[in-house]
């Protein structure tokens, strides 16, 4: 349980990334310890990579530096006790998962959710750019799923979106998971997850 | 103390690197506990770079990375309590630097040689481009400068240094540090420096 006056952080997430997923799924216990509170805020990266001229993720456009990652995610995940599939194609295109989980973070499943979709997607190298698959998912946490993706395709969730992408941006972001401390300090990747809910700690009344 | 029988790792680092400065002054110790030998691997990220079209550090490439790097550099220096200061150029040169390490890797004070260098580049901010820093350096640790700087710049040692670079590639290196056990498992990072020495350690008969 962590109070209103406990210090927070922003866990800035993208669906298509694989270190979002350990990130994802050792967020939630590692900030509860440390007595710190978590806001899911998933976005886009690529609007960010397209501004830095990349057409694909660096994971594809510098071969060696794709196959050191995926052997590394493998390892990270075998270390957690995670399975890793990776999925075809990658990356997935994570709009309409980052959309409904907007939806859902307004309503009260949209942490669960996300952590479903980084399963189906990396746990089980499911395709979460089909409709029919984040169907699946909100189904196994007993959402209806028309009516969330019908929220999820409304305007207001596609500008909310674009929004948070925009502030990501604003904010230095530039790769994925990322943290960013109430004074603005940001860590970005799974491995940076400790030190940034120590500098979180530390600003803590 | 680390027996004939121990299970090794290559160390491969750049002295351009920033991230290379920690895990050189972390290596010692961390693979003398896990009984794990190292063998110190200086080569240069140049060529590697430019071979997937980068014509400066990717730190320099991509804005937004480069702050956070320096940032999260500045960090993970202060938990090690090791000084930190970016060195103008920056990248460096590592040329010099590199060559002069071979040679001393050979004569039995390369080690030293190494951290040396990384405290004056980074923890002191001073330019390693120069012959004069790195005769201060040979200086510090009682080494002849001038018979040195010979040995570094005799044919056999620049052949050695375009081998090992060559190298590197073949194995898949695209960044510094890396680590490489003996099955050839690569990890890339300062981050990557304990999972790499357990991996080298289930190796071992």
């Amino acid at each position: 349980m962590v109070g209103a006056m406990a210090p927070t952080i922003d866990f800035w997430f993208e669906f298509g990334s694989t270190y979002s997923y350990p990130a994802a799924m050792r967020i939630g216990p590692l900030a509860a310890a440390a007595g710190v509170g978590v806001r899911f805020r998933p976005f886009l990266l690529g609007p960010i990579f397209k501004a830095q001229g990349w057409t694909t993720s660096p994971f594809n456009l510098y071969p060696a530096k794709g196959r050191h990652m995926l052997r590394d995610v493998e390892r990270v995940c075998a270390e957690l006790e995670l399975p890793f599939q990776r999925p075809e194609p990658f990356p997935q295109n994570s709009l309409l998962a980052a959309r409904v989980a907007l939806a859902g973070l307004e309503q009260g499943w949209g942490e669960d959710f996300c952590r479903a979709v980084f399963r189906a997607e990396f746990g089980a190298g499911r395709c979460i750019e089909d409709a029919a698959t984040i169907s699946d998912v909100l189904a196994g946490l007993k959402v209806e799923p028309a009516p969330a993706l019908a929220v999820a395709r409304s305007d207001a969730i596609k500008a909310r979106l674009r929004s948070e992408t925009e502030e990501a941006q604003q904010r230095g972001l530039f790769g994925a998971p990322s943290f960013v401390c109430a004074d603005g300090e940001l860590f970005w990747g799974n491995d940076r997850l400790e030190p940034a809910l120590r500098w979180a700690r530390k600003l803590s009344p």
